[in-house]
């Protein structure tokens, strides 16, 4: 099981910086990752996937390129468990209304800061004038376009008078001896909380995937932006491989219906009809995903 | 596998009430369960356990009686997997700060209203009176003593007036055009949420051990005893059981040092020695422990 | 939250026959499911999955049209979590090599007989003779190619003297008192194991992916499919979305390398181009994926 | 976030041997841990759940001693989410039938040895005389008691004898070109698999807790001990504490009718009485833990 002693380094000093700053006030630190000492030959922490799905195969090591090879393979055709094998800490500081959405993943460990047992600090989310957004009318989540100056100048300083004051009457509740878990029953949910967060390589896939997504709330994706930094330099053939076959990333799905289309077009057709469905937001999707194929649907 | 068609009822009419009101706008809604037709003969739903426990035996049903007998032994040695064969969906409406501690049990499905999809409701939370609970100085969660009246009487008409204008704020980024989801930033976490609920027994009954004891906040107690009560006549038995077996419950452990000391107390002396620890509030629980044994400690 | 009771169905009576019989002794039988009464106007479960859907939206139901098209809207879009809100229960009876391969879905709950507490039945698979498949040599698993006929009865004869010669083994260890822990050794993996097994419809549709795909062994195949039959009555709608939306079913994923390739192909040249990979697999993949795109790659 | 760089050392090295061998052919190999690197001053793994535990409060590290205490806290009262902020990683050989009960703990990653891809090797348990088991009439388990070694000569001889014509069996097949998948199917369950094996330290408590204990099978409990051996250099006050206050190690739990009896005991009678219940199995169960607390049970 064990040949002579191989050289090992500290994966986390592929990192550069292990401390992400993300909104105005919060962060996501790189705590920990297992594997932490990696053989000084393969560099990164891929290989640990390998080694796991290699025992299916009952053979061991390989060359670095087959490696690649067979982890590409692993990404390509959804063989998910092997990814399990690599773990990930972080220690992060967000406002309430995001980590209410990364809580929600609940394939992950995590222990948070706790308003029954401790004074929580005065920390709110502000948004920096540039990412104030304009609700869209068309879609339902919060628009690209940016709320206009003058409107989210107002809004901005309400905003942190607003939280100021949340705070001063939390502050008064405590003085007055009202128990802290009723205490902060005040405080609005862009108050910052801050959690250690532990999640595997193959979970923490699927949360970047839905979370780096352009549907996801802006607020969100800066961490979830942040983590994908920090994790490339210890995972990055996965991370190639993530990005050139999986479906959020730069890979696209062709439903039935859009295959039968594209059939069609094959058939000597200029143009490309319509999917063979009523559903006006159907349609639409197969526009902008023939538009990513070169195609224009007539 | 089947005999001839038996008789079923539906077990939900066993419950007399399905909707139980929670604080001053909350609820818990019974929506379904599974099985949710049982067998007359049996009545209640601890039949389901029973079945797929029997497979492991390789025999079939038996009496009523060995039903409860088989039960009662699966609960007191922590056989858990046949209690995962019931199910329990709930749609249920309790303030943000309850549900971010509810979502904390991974082992249940969900799906809540949104803040970015839709317009959250003008719903907060304002405790009664005798609710308003005292910081306790002991203890790092907030103690049983009420406020005072007086002081509480101005903590609620503050909390009232605070959320109502935390909610015009709210509205009124809305109106202006602020996203939805940046526009939510500014309500507490004492607005009500809701969401359907879905989890099996086995993990239900360790969120009832947990939710239902004194270390869990109030508001959150409320949440997990209107829970117990709606199951209960759908599995009576079971819920029997649990309270005669289950730690949080009827039972108590002891542990390696609580046992030493006892056996040194029925080694004929009358006095029963304090444990062989120097930390106090293990000494504490042990003099609690023992006073529920009916024991003194010196 | 309740209007006047609605006529309600069992919607098991969607399903003609609730035993499908697996293999030559095994069998899927469908034990439960929740919702077990829906709505007489909905006749199907797949109102379950709009329901919790729509608290997302904080609106309540609408006609069947609309969730249609919601229902369908959640599959194309991944939104996964409202399909846990669908429940399954099983009673499976199947040879231990099969289950070894189902247990490996966490996902769910199961009880399965003991080899420890009974006697385990002499009940053994043996292959109809079409179905003895020849390894094949391109492909790491079993091939589609049957075994030559006479070489597939010598097989088959042996394999049913083999697996009688290990219970007589095991019923004689018996005999002699050796524990039935250990007496069971001898028992091959073609021996017939049962249990019941629950799992919610998310995490049976991406079982039902892996096990009825073409990759999946025939045998534990067979069961998927029984699955799959026993389901589609109780959510119609759910498994046509299904169906249309679902890589392993009728969508196909085009990775970042087969986009470029068709981009260029849509640039006017006749040929389509081979993906920009050396990877012989990754190539071989491409041709068969065109291929179903009605295209032929040069 | 981060103070000047801390002295860590590698805590694999506190393992003085990390590959224990199990039964005749297997073994648990210590891959991996996380963390892996630990400060010299705390030297072992413990550090990693306080420093988690205590973001709840809201402050930082403490003193070794400090640590304990807190940790000790931790485990009497099952705040059980910060152990899983430890994780370990093995590579096993085992039975097919002890992978089959490790199988079913869920909370774990594996990737294991596959007859599809793979020729599986001619590895077969066989155990040793002293550990051929009778089977209890009492207890449906397995009994304590030793076949005696005649029979158990028998049986061992057989059982060689048997494996090998299996594995003939097998080989024959894959020369006729019988699939893989298919020709393993004769394989007894007495055959050795390996797998990659990753569990946290909150659900490796658990499956040691069920798995270390009298009532697993024995084969299954050498791998469980072998772990435990493996992991409480990395985490021993952890362990320390998990032996003082957990049932199945050192604690004992005392049902709601056993403190009843102990109670009635105490009003000054001089013996325990039995407990208020008709189920035989119960009652000896409160003989044995009377026992253990030094009285008798008339
Ligand atoms: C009185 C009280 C005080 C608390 N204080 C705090 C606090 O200050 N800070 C804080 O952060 N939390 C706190 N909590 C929450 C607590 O840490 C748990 O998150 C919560 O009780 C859910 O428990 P659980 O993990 O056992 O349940 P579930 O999440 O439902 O899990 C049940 C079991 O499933 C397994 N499991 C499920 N998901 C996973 C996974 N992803 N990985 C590994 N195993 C998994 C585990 O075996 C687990 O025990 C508190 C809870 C209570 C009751
Ligand atoms: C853009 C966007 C919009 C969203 N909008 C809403 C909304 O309006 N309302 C809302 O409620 N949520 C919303 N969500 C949250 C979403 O429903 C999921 O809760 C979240 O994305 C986590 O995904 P998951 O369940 O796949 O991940 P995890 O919880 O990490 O689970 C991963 C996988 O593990 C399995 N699993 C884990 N735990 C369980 C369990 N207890 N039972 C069964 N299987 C389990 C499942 O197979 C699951 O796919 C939104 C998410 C996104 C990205
Ligand atoms: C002595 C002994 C005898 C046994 N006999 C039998 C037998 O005769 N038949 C038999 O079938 N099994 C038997 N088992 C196996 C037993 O039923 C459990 O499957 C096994 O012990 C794993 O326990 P677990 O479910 O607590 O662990 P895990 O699967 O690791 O789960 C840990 C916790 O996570 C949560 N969890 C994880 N996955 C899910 C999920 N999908 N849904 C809901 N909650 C989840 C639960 O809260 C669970 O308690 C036996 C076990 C022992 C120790
Ligand atoms: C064709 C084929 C070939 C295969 N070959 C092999 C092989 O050679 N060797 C082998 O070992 N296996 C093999 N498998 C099994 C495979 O690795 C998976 O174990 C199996 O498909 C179950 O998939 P799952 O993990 O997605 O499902 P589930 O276990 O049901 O999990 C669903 C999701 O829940 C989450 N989840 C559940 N439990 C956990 C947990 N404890 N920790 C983290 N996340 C969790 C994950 O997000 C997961 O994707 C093969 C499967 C197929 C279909």
């Amino acid at each position: 099981m064990k040949g002579k002693k191989k050289l090992e380094i500290d994966v986390l000093n592929n990192v550069p910086n292990r401390v992400i700053k993300c909104l105005d006030q919060g962060f996501v630190s790189f705590v920990d990752t297992m594997p932490r000492l990696v053989p000084e030959e393969q560099k990164t922490s891929d290989f640990a996937i390998v080694q796991a799905a290699r025992v299916s195969y009952g053979n061991g090591t390989k060359t670095v390129n087959e490696d690649r090879g067979l982890l590409r393979y692993l990404m390509r055709h959804t063989h998910t468990t092997p990814f399990e094998m690599v773990e990930f800490k972080f220690h992060m500081k967000m406002p309430i209304f995001v980590a209410r959405q990364i809580v929600r993943h609940r394939m992950a460990s995590l222990n948070e800061v706790s308003g029954r047992y401790s004074v929580l600090k005065e920390e709110f989310y502000i948004p920096e004038m540039e990412n104030v957004k304009k609700q869209s009318v068309l879609n339902k989540q919060g628009g690209d376009e940016t709320l206009e100056s003058k409107e989210a100048e107002i809004y901005l300083n309400k905003l942190k008078d607003f939280s100021d004051s949340s705070y001063d009457f939390y502050k008064e509740n405590l003085v007055k001896e009202v128990s802290r878990e009723q205490a902060r029953m005040v405080l609005p949910v862009n108050l910052y909380t801050e959690w250690y967060w532990k999640i595997d390589l193959k979970n923490l896939l699927h949360f970047l995937c839905l979370r780096c997504d352009a549907h996801a709330q802006y607020e969100t994706r800066v961490f979830a932006d942040a983590i994908l930094e920090l994790i490339t330099p210890i995972v990055p053939l996965t991370i190639e491989a993530w990005n050139d076959y999986q479906e959020y990333r730069g890979a696209i799905k062709l439903t039935r219906l859009e295959i039968d289309a594209l059939k069609e077009a094959f058939k000597g057709e200029v143009k490309v009809p319509h999917i063979n469905s009523d559903n006006k937001r159907e349609k639409q999707e197969w526009k902008e995903k023939a538009a990513k194929l070169g195609l224009v649907v007539e």
